[in-house]
């Protein structure tokens, strides 16, 4: 089995690109167009549309990410039929060569974590090849998911410092001791991350790291250096390129930034007539807020 | 909009009971009789075996317990067939008069909690009455569940004290001037459970509290007054009745007690033939088994 923290390095570098994009669906969004012949208040009709605007978010921006990333709530919402258009995706994404990151946020007692694990990189109908886990219940929670990616060649993100705005309430909370918890955090995660590198120096277990932090990256990157970074909160959450240049190593590598809302709905920027606009004119203003969005993480990579 | 605070404790005192009975289904477990006809290899068959099962479990239990606890895990497994599964096991069981506390264990950053929320609070497919929510991102990952349950009249109990054998290891970590983790966390919970408070004392906002840490839930439930308890690790993960007492309060009301496997396959314990029961044979164990874990709770609460 190969190791795809290896492919994801090796991915980036053929295709010269760190970014991510997310799949964060969300149908206020979705032009006319492509909600055309669904209705969007059935679970149905909302699942065929958020299928179609995924394929033209792939095409559009497949030659500019190493990954796509659902987000799991946006398909959730829809039940079986949701669920329904994320296994058409995840297909779809791998049949024009894509990683798959689902961004679904698990964590459980052990044996519940075995299942998602299964679920998520397993070989059933919406595992990917990459997930993210919330780390909260500790080690025999996260551990199902490590294993799994270990056996299975796949990666784990697990939360470290997350994007948003309150993220420092618990995860920066200042231990009896010294040091915040998230720097604890990152120094287990090094020990076990270590156990599994690739040729390219970087493991199995990855973490997420917030583009609004890099201070903290700093940290976290001097702590936990077999870890690639998974790195959100780059655009509409208001993460700049510039401030990216903590999260990579030397050679520019060593993490990936996902963007979801600025690129997938670039096309709104385009005027107040963006519902009415045709499917190439969405994945053109797609297509192009991605390559964009590559060349100004690139310019900060040094490449 | 009746408040699910007050009507989880007057379901629990019309019914005389506070367990809530977790469907967990695992295909391993599932005797011959109920996957017949199904091939569990495939998702289908897998999601009409589960579904075929959580009747059987959801028709033995409906007496004794206050809500129906579906760990989502077990569901995602396989996909959308298994998310069919869970739609229908939702409908079923609220036709049985039952509450539905969905095992999601979510948190996310803000717009994805808030679409975690609809998913699970709204009112789509696999929106129940209750769920788990998990706080790691801080509260403005939270706060969207919170709003979500106050609005419609829900209950969301977020992860403070988890069953599982490492929740220590974040959970209770020491603070720079003093306390856990946890407590720093209860104190913020009690704020926000205090704003919604129902007839009977309690409010929307409760937290999950493991019944393997009986110690710890003594100083929460000083400090949160407010919040009814989810008290999951009941039966086979140890906790025993005993241990239960300081979960309650005065009247013995303001938690329900969780088990899952224990109960879903107390069959298994009749001997190696398990797996040729009948459905009747499976129910009447199930049944006895919930009918024995209310009646051994009850006796802690005083009743």
């Amino acid at each position: 089995m190969g190791h795809i923290g290896d492919r994801l390095i090796e991915e980036g570098r053929r295709k010269r690109t760190a970014l991510v994009v997310g799949l964060d669906p969300d149908l206020r969004y979705i032009p006319d167009a492509i909600r055309q012949g669904a209705d969007p208040e059935t679970g149905e009709g909302a699942a065929e549309a958020i299928y179609a605007f995924n394929r033209i978010v792939i095409d559009a921006v497949a030659d500019h990410v190493v990954a796509v990333k659902p987000q799991l709530a946006y398909y959730e919402i829809y039940g079986a039929s949701g669920i329904g258009a994320l296994e058409r995706t995840i297909r779809y994404a791998r049949s024009k060569g894509l990683l798959v990151l689902n961004d679904a946020k698990r964590g459980d007692i052990g044996p519940t974590s075995a299942a998602y694990a299964r679920a998520f990189l397993g070989d059933g109908p919406i595992a990917g090849d990459m997930v993210t886990v919330n780390p909260f219940l500790g080690s025999d929670g996260y551990m199902p998911f490590i294993e799994a990616a270990e056996t299975a060649g796949k990666v784990v993100f697990v939360l470290l410092k997350t994007s948003n705005p309150s993220s420092g309430e618990l995860q920066d909370v200042k231990l009896d001791g010294g040091g915040a918890l998230y720097m604890k955090l990152a120094e287990e995660l090094e020990r076990l991350a270590a156990r599994s590198l690739g040729t390219h120096g970087y493991s199995c277990v990855g973490a997420v790291v917030g583009g609004t932090y890099p201070e903290e990256a700093r940290a976290i990157r001097a702590a936990l250096k077999s870890a690639i970074f998974l790195v959100p909160g780059y655009g509409a959450q208001g993460g700049s390129a510039e401030a990216l240049r903590p999260f990579f190593d030397v050679r520019g590598e060593g993490a990936v930034v996902s963007s979801s809302r600025a690129i997938l709905y670039a096309y709104r920027s385009l005027g107040d007539h963006w519902s009415s606009l045709s499917e190439a004119e969405i994945g053109r203003a797609i297509g192009e807020e991605a390559a964009g969005a590559k060349e100004a993480i690139n310019a900060v990579r040094g490449l």
